[in-house]
């Protein structure tokens, strides 16, 4: 199964990155209140059951991909 | 209105931080054929007209977010 994970800063948690991305576009003229910058990460996970594939991403999440302290993640499996 | 930018590596081209969560997984035990590592941008900008923002966000990606040599791109525009 593939799967993406989308792993974001929570809110109010510091974006260094994502403040100097909302000043460049700022810069170049465009109106933009806010931007964040998170990660997408796309896996091909070897087993063919969803649920299963959802378990073991929420598993790779907690253990490596996602810092629960100041990061939340989204998990999506495709057919 | 709200925005997503997912920005991804091509295919075909070097993913570092992509193989390093491959083999990261694998050493926890994880089977995981393929791992891939891009950014989630989330953007407020500041019109009100979805296909507005959504002219607005293809030129911030090419103007600024995405390196469309080595990267590709899709706008999702929320509510």
């Amino acid at each position: 199964m593939k799967a993406t994970v989308l792993v974001r800063p929570k809110a109010g948690i510091l974006d260094p990155q994502g403040e100097a991305v909302e000043g460049a576009l700022g810069h170049l003229g465009f109106a933009v209140a806010e931007a964040r910058v998170g990660k997408v990460i796309d896996l091909d996970v070897t087993t063919a059951d969803p649920d299963e594939a959802r378990v073991q991403v929420e598993q790779m999440c907690e253990q490596l991909l996602v810092n629960p302290l100041i990061e939340s993640y989204d998990v999506e499996i495709h057919g």
